[in-house]
């Protein structure tokens, strides 16, 4: 370790940043502002000696000093006075790359790129075990919320059943902000995006890909198994519509995008959906750009964490943990846990249950032409797929082209109800795909 | 370490337990079953050998061998096979001693007693830093949540304002199923009582000792300051009457027993306290034996952990976490922490906040009988200590001697508001002493 005695005797800690963006504003004020407290809880003096960024003109909400600057990441690697690499220019190449290089180099790494960890985690956790050096990624996932640390180590002693919750700020906001004014999708989603708390590009967060990179880390560290990325199943919540608020709280439910993934006994069942909760449940009153997360565990019940998933301090909170964490092992001969908490070689196959196979209770609500018949021609259609009706209900008013009927269905097979609502969308009365809401039992 | 090397070629960690009582008999059972998970999570396997409590003959859940079982738990703490002492006698003496013979001994050490780490914290911490062993207290507080661990750990690297919550499940169950059920205190706690959800002496849950307990400790951790447990504030929940959960849910409040510590730039508020609290806030769903944990800290904002905070698995699943943690630090030389996530030497000494000068509004019920007159000798009362009167109902219904008279106070210094309250109680007309609760701003 590049080590070095301070001035007040203690061994010191050297860090470099790639990518000096708003996270990167967060770390290095905390690395300053902090200074203090943190060597004072490490022993050591945590100090910037680097930071990589193609663009050193822009104006950011702290500066950095012209001699710590470079464009070039691979130098900052390479220096022997930078013990942790901390990565934040986030996408896959060349994060990746450039993560791979400093694990090889003898680096500790921290980095808040869940993309990354969901694309080529096992490749980077592998290369960081083959290192022996740290490799922190708390950031990750819930911006400061300590999940991962909480399921890698505080409750290693457990055998998780499920972790479930809510992962995406930007998709909980425009859910929230839409159940709270009654407002629609597209409407919010434009308000979000003019105040920056949506990309221009909504993608990641609405279709419920961020929220599947978030959930498949942390299955693989509650369950021990590797789950690549496309054993997720993915949906977003760009067809929710206010009129599903509505009858959501009606029926005593609040609608949110779930990230929800379960052992059934070595069967990984894992998907992203926009569901209906009760409205009792700790998760329903988890509103804007907050996140929360359970687990259901054999010994412990259910815990949950909650806090901000997002933002420049909390994301550098957990980076800073991170950083703190992989010195002090760094100081002490190398990390003292592989970064899923178990060793690679250990990791299960999962196999994946496909969602198809999952039965649950449905809401459906689907635009017709408002003529004599339509709602026996749905019903037939559910009945020979073997989905039953559990209520039903139709009021006077218009969502885009049609009358919504609403139906809540009986517990089905998904794939039951997938081909009774293709049937559906084929009737001639029937204006736009069926909108289809699990109604979701987070209690078993 | 007396570490050996097993079958498998692995170091192996010999555990010793002193009392075999509830907790005890969770802990031996999650090591034997879960003996092989958790030796692939540490590399090296963990065995119980031995077990210390003066009773060999009580039925308990799950048995121990003979050849285990001693009575001395001296020769349990001498015995060079034994690398970790868990101690789960509780009390005070002789559970100080042993626990200061182990560390002395050279063993790292576990425990889940509050009370003992409220008293003799300062004592213990320090012979734990000297003895350079682990000392895990995640037990302690909270049961299952991983509040100890994330303080001294995940949110190390952030500057905690206020830790607050529902610490103590006995009493937040009375409160909850009062305000569920409508029922009146002495009737929920006999049936807590019956259920052994409560102690025949519930003193130390009813009258917010546990909760004093438990905030001493967490206050230590997240503000780095010494707190004597004299210099927390603690009341109880024993006059809270079914009539308080009427009013309290017409107001849009929740009654919590809320134990809650600030860091005002160094000096400390620290007190346990029934409070009335917005319905909207999240620690207003916390309901039956369930504990939740609020920090609220200046890079991630407010935080919250929820779990058991109690029970068997739970308690005993966060004592092998710890068993797990200072096992792995054994191996590799020693603890990586101190026992409070910084040095001892740096804790700073707390000026304690008397909570007469804190100002808040209140809710008052106070019995009168019936006469004119009456209101206005209260509120001249009030009016001459500086309390302003926000609004008074007073309706027809009796509860025990009297009618009772409710007034919503504005902001007053608690000290002005006492003041005035004993002269209410002086009055003739008043036939029990006024029943005060703070409105507590958790967002402050």
């Amino acid at each position: 370790m590049a080590a070095e005695r301070g001035r007040s005797g203690t061994r010191n800690v050297g860090v470099g940043i790639i990518g000096w963006g708003t996270i990167g504003c967060g770390v290095i004020r905390l690395l300053r502002e902090d200074a203090d407290r943190l060597a004072e809880r490490l022993g050591a003096r945590v100090e910037l000696r680097g930071v990589a960024d193609l663009d050193h003109d822009r104006r950011r909400e702290v500066r950095v000093p012209r001699s710590l600057l470079t464009r070039d990441a691979r130098a900052l690697i390479a220096d022997p006075a930078i013990d942790v690499v901390v990565e934040l220019m986030g996408g896959l190449e060349p994060a990746r790359r450039f993560v791979l290089e400093a694990l090889a180099a003898g680096k500790a790494v921290v980095t808040a790129n869940k993309a990354l960890l969901a694309h080529h985690g096992r490749e980077i956790f592998a290369a960081a075990e083959r290192a022996n050096v740290g490799f922190g990624f708390e950031a990750s996932v819930g911006g400061g919320i300590p999940i991962i640390r909480t399921l890698r180590e505080a409750l290693g002693s457990d055998t998780h059943r499920a972790v479930f919750g809510i992962v995406n700020g930007t998709s909980n906001f425009i859910l929230s902000t839409m159940a709270a004014e009654g407002r629609g999708f597209a409407e919010v989603l434009a308000e979000a995006q003019r105040a920056g708390l949506a990309e221009a590009d909504p993608t990641y967060d609405v279709d419920g890909i961020d929220a599947a990179h978030k959930l498949a880390l942390l299955a693989q560290l509650a369950f021990g198994v590797a789950l690549p990325l496309d054993a997720v199943h993915a949906e977003g919540i760009r067809r929710i519509d206010a009129i599903d608020m509505e009858y959501a709280r009606e029926f005593g439910f609040a609608i949110k995008l779930l990230a929800l993934a379960r052992d059934h006994g070595g069967e990984i069942e894992a998907r992203v959906q926009p569901a209906m909760i009760p409205a009792t449940d700790p998760l329903a009153s988890v509103n804007g750009a907050f996140n929360a997360i359970c687990l259901q565990s054999a010994a412990l019940g259910r815990t949950l964490y909650y806090g901000q998933g997002a933002g420049m301090m909390p994301t550098a909170t957990a980076v800073v943990a991170d950083v703190l964490d992989v010195a002090r092992d760094r100081m002490r001969g190398g990390p003292r846990l592989p970064p899923l908490g178990y060793p690679l070689a250990h990791q299960r196959r999962a196999r994946v249950r496909p969602t198809g196979a999952l039965s649950a209770e449905y809401y459906l609500r689907i635009a017709v032409r408002d003529v004599p018949g339509v709602l026996g021609a749905i019903a037939g259609h559910l009945g020979r797929a073997g989905v039953s009706i559990a209520s039903v209900v139709q009021r006077a008013g218009r969502v885009g082209k049609g009358v919504p009927v609403v139906i809540r269905t009986h517990a089905a097979p998904e794939k039951d109800l997938r081909r009774a609502l293709a049937r559906v969308a084929a009737l001639e009365t029937v204006l736009e795909p069926p909108v289809a809401i699990r109604i979701e039992n987070t209690s078993g």
